[in-house]
């Protein structure tokens, strides 16, 4: 066996991977497969023995350190060339290991990367054409850096109502670009901030005759290549600190009428003649909107994909931390890991389940996006196409906001189940909570996103009882709401622990939740409307308790229900099938915890039973899956290097590393530089008290 | 009207100043009472003009540089001396203001100055003697500087295990502290990185006949006060970041046989005599260990406080930004502020009545404490006072969970409800859930503290089913138990959301909950030792939806109660009833909606009609509450150079306010000093690709 597959280091986690029910490694080579589990080992190896990506765990640097860092390191990517352009289109997914591998190194040196390859790069490539080859060869060897300037200081989830405008002089053949206001300035542009020379500006575009075209797209030159200085007419500059990821510069930009070439558009969807006529292909504006922003929807999921990246690494260290750390026992001074406590196990294997359904989630969706991005490719008009493109978008708006907040809520349960040490940088759980956390709000705020899937649904609803047609869909997760009057007189008939140990019980729950809350939010949004609100209101209206839910219901209902096809499909191996089942059956039954209030409300749960049946199972599996936990996060867990948490390591020494980790710091013993403020210049107590 | 009473300035918050229900300088003075509101501003007024507390919001600050600030910022409190010793005593309240009112600028500021003179003098204080008073003396003036050092890095919650040593040798009459190993280090302890030259030390005592003792305190020099230099045989030093509060320097010390004189140890409870015997006041060493430990349980109140502000502040924030911040409408271009959204208002709202219940709470649980602080000084042997300090006691440890918790989730929303500006650090959402973070954990684990209070449930029912007793408490918070059964048989009766938005509605249901767990969380315990579980493991098994959930609901209930009791209080201003009824029954129904399975389970609920109602009442008030919402948070909030966030400055010009800050930042528009790095050594893609 290679080093690829090297063995963990003994030491004190032997005392759960001995009483693990499963092989690790043949879960880790089931989930990723031999050859993708070599590419990551390969590029984890290639950060680990470059000194120039080289850390100590917590250390404090400068904010214009860690930009500058980060583009350094960036900059080696390019060296490195982990992935030619020619093998992430053979294999799509790779590109998306790599991303994953790159942000469990540091995520400002995955975003900065890709914000310029695959956002402007792709951006450029995709709606514009070949007149903007060279824009595309350009930032891919860093000759230019390119950034998406969509966001203005004061719009962000509105994007139709962007305020900066390109107007179209036919006498100069330009655009001039021009922010009204610096209301209008673009904002939050990652790596508009320090060191793009080009951005890909959305604008209103204007035709000579005044006419608004609405947004359209242009490559604008705002630094010089050659010395990074600002380009006359463009304020461009630096948003300064952030919550998280800040080895990324997030900038802005105001354009004082820039005038750039007409062959500047992004044209695929419209154009401007040189006398200045606008043509498009498109007859309804909507639809050609719509496509100018396409390009926006493969990022949700890998955001989804991110997030379970994120709530993984959290679990690693936290899991880990509670197999080693011992804190009271039944005898004084005969303490126990604190994983033993029900409390603990309670707090985390559900997350830990959580990260496994996801993460077979996320990789299922996005093999069915490939296909929907071929069938883009290959200009498919058809049907299902279309079909299939809708279905995808309310997937993808739900499972943004269901991966982002579960990682949000699973790495604050990490941190602070890790207690004290959990509040050391150099643990991680602070960087990654951080860094996390604009997954809940950038590419689309997850509350607005839910909104698309829940109209997604009712308008499947909507068509079904206005033409009694046979609800289907490419993917089939809206199905099952052909029989959803059958499904709605479903009852929870379980009766014991055993059946509920069955995926199939949640599986079932969940088909009755959505149809239940599907019907109860249509009822809500008729009775609005008969109350004599338009839709904007009657919408607006049934957003808490019944839309927001119904879209939560759904997507955790697929989640579940492609982890229940995992653990039953005939390629899983028998071996890891008994732990995948009750990863499956815990994920769906604590998330279906959270619509307790639903279940009893209506009627498919009554008396006591349902819900303690619930509660039993969930902490039976927990307790069956503590043997099992530090197993499954070493399946997810990178190397120490990457990880960077000295109480996550492999080797389970958490207080030697720890320790360690501390003496190797900068300037820990030594008394502060300013000590003679302390010695000198003693303050009289109340000498700057005023005087009554 | 002076300075105090300033009004607010005019700008587009007016919208919403305007249709108020209530007066909000009524509010204020109501809340604060003038005294202390003329108080606060003074404090307020006086950081604001002096350069030495001026900042810029969002500024990337060295840690050295944090600490330095934060150390000069503390002296110079001494000189402001806003508070005398005998000012604080004669008004206690008083000092939890002011600690608020440093906490608002800076919780690093107040923790340092704290964990001095309130932390290490008052436990000097308490727990020694007149021969300690010149240690006492020595760091009001910052002769020296002192710090607490109880955790161990092995160690926090399990206190009893802490393995320090302190060794009494006749010959020389000292104590000789060692730490066995690393793992003993004592660790998170604030102001010993960089600051202290004392440290308060727990140790177990041993006689020199090798006999332990338990733990004791003693005062141990760890630096030399006239240059900062640490001792001979202490090894001390700086921890290194944190996720918040760095400008404390947080600190671990390792003891090697360290002599201290034998006067060093603090006396009050337990004493060895220069020829090497133990005595003690105390039989029982329980009781002994119980009082010596007593300095930390008022901790846990001023914890709750800490959060309610920090919750307040980032209402203060996320309130005016939402009332500021328009997107989207009913119609195109015509944009309305986002708090008119549904939505919105129930991710903020419920937040802020839970604001404003917590701040009742602390307020007035506080003056409980006082009371029972007074017993102690004026040493009460009697049984009510023995009563009232179980009775805080398990008010202290579960109130501190719900408020830390309580702040943590609403932070969170407020950081999320603002969108991408909440992920920008100079808009200070970040910088309050980092500093608030620590309170989920430290002076005890919330999850560890609320076993402390399920114990007292049940120790009461268990009392009465023996004894046939009375249950009552000083406190009255548990005198509703001895109608335990009659209440387990009531139902909740309302069936109109007018009936609804009585508190005594949500008040009636929290008794029957507490009940109905107390109930449940007894049987599981018996069930669980007949199945052969000892106390320890019947008890750790119970945890999980029983006794943790039992915790809580009784805090809640009682925070809601006290709520109810001002609301109802002849004193309260009957314009400012309506109000104040509003949020507590907001709040009480917004807490008992996380309790719906357990009402539901115990019968409390049946059908689908009562958790409709509790959710109609809940969105209603959310929307009579949105017009006030400004106004109450005005009530909150202080100045804007305290609050330190553009987008909730008091204008409400959260674009002016914002772009303003932003240009005035170091470097914005600078390019980066590396940027050499870009222009020249240009990358060869792929040249460091291995070649296969």
């Amino acid at each position: 066996m290679d080093h690829k597959m090297a063995d963990l280091p003994t030491g004190p986690l032997d005392l759960y991977r001995k009483k693990a029910s499963f092989n690790w490694k043949d879960m880790l080579i089931f989930i990723e497969g031999e050859e993708l589990h070599s590419f990551k080992q390969h590029v984890f190896k290639t950060l680990e023995n470059d000194a120039l990506f080289a850390r100590h765990p917590g250390e404090d640097i400068p904010l214009e350190k860690m930009r500058e860092l980060t583009f350094l390191r960036v900059k080696q990517l390019l060296r490195y060339c982990f992935l030619t352009n020619e093998e992430s289109i053979s294999n799509p997914w790779k590109s998306v290991v790599l991303n994953a591998c790159l942000g469990m190194y540091d995520w400002s040196v995955s975003a900065k990367y890709f914000l310029n390859k695959g956002m402007f790069g792709a951006t450029v490539a995709n709606t514009g054409s070949e007149r903007h080859r060279k824009h595309v060869l350009n930032c891919e060897d860093m000759t230019t850096f390119g950034c998406f300037a969509l966001t203005e200081l004061s719009h962000g989830s509105n994007t139709r109502a962007m305020r900066t405008t390109a107007t179209y002089d036919p006498t100069t053949q330009e655009f001039v670009i021009d922010s009204p206001d610096f209301e209008a300035a673009k904002f939050w542009v990652g790596n508009l901030g320090k060191t793009a020379t080009h951005a890909v500006v959305f604008t209103q575009l204007y035709t000579p005759d005044q006419v608004c075209h609405g947004l359209h797209s242009f490559i604008v030159p705002v630094r010089d290549p050659k010395n990074l200085l600002a380009l006359p007419g463009v304020l461009v500059g630096d948003m300064g600190k952030k919550l998280g990821q800040n080895g990324l510069d997030n900038g802005f930009a105001l354009f004082h009428n820039v005038r750039i070439p007409r062959e500047n558009l992004l044209n695929r969807t419209g154009d401007v003649t040189p006398d200045g006529c606008y043509v498009t292909p498109f007859k309804d504006p909507n639809k050609r909107f719509g496509v100018s922003l396409g390009a926006l929807s493969g990022g949700r999921l890998s955001i989804t994909r991110i997030a379970v990246v994120n709530l993984s690494l959290a679990l690693t260290i936290a899991i880990r931390f509670s197999a080693t750390r011992r804190q009271f026992g039944p005898k004084y001074m005969e303490e126990i890991p604190v994983l033993e406590y029900q409390l603990q196990q309670w707090r985390l294997i559900p997350y830990l389940a959580a990260a496994y359904a996801l993460g077979n989630f996320s990789k299922s969706i996005f093999f069915n996006f490939i296909e929907f991005q071929m069938g883009l490719l290959m200009k498919d008009k058809s049907d299902r196409q279309a079909e299939l493109g809708r279905e995808i978008h309310a997937i993808s708006c739900s499972s943004k906001a269901l991966g982002s907040w579960t990682a949000q809520r699973g790495i604050q349960e990490c941190r602070e189940a890790c207690g004290g040490h959990g509040y050391l940088a150099m643990n991680r759980l602070g960087e990654l909570r951080n860094d996390n956390d604009p997954n809940c709000t950038y590419e689309g705020d997850n509350n607005v996103l839910l909104q698309q899937t829940s109209n997604y649904l009712v308008s499947w609803l909507h068509a079904k009882q206005q033409g009694a047609i046979r609800i289907q869909s490419p993917l089939h997760t809206v199905d099952f709401l052909n029989d959803f009057q059958n499904i709605l007189e479903s009852r929870f008939r379980a009766t014991t622990m055993d059946e509920c140990m069955d995926p199939a019980v949640p599986v079932a729950a969940y088909k009755w939740l959505v149809c239940f809350l599907l019907v109860e939010c249509q009822k809500r949004l008729e009775q609005r409307k008969a109350s004599g609100e338009d839709e904007f209101e009657a919408r607006n209206n049934s957003q808490v308790y019944f839309c927001r839910s119904l879209a939560m219901a759904y997507i955790e209902s697929n989640c579940l229900q492609r982890f229940q096809e995992l653990v039953c499909d005939q390629d899983t191996p028998a071996g890891l099938r008994p732990v995948l089942s009750k990863l499956c059956t815990l994920y769906g039954m604590w998330s279906l915890s959270s619509h307790m209030a639903s279940l009893y409300q209506g009627n498919y749960f009554s008396g006591a039973k349902p819900a303690e049946l619930i509660q039993t199972t969930i902490l039976t599996l927990c307790s069956q899956l503590k043997d099992d936990a530090v197993a499954l996060v070493d399946v997810l867990a990178p190397p120490d290097f990457i990880l960077n948490s000295p109480i996550g390591n492999a080797d389970g020494q958490l207080y030697r590393n720890l320790w360690s980790v501390i003496m190797q710091g900068s300037q820990v013993l030594e008394r502060p530089s300013w000590w003679k403020e302390f010695c000198s210049d003693k303050p009289v107590v109340g000498s700057l008290r005023p005087k009554l």
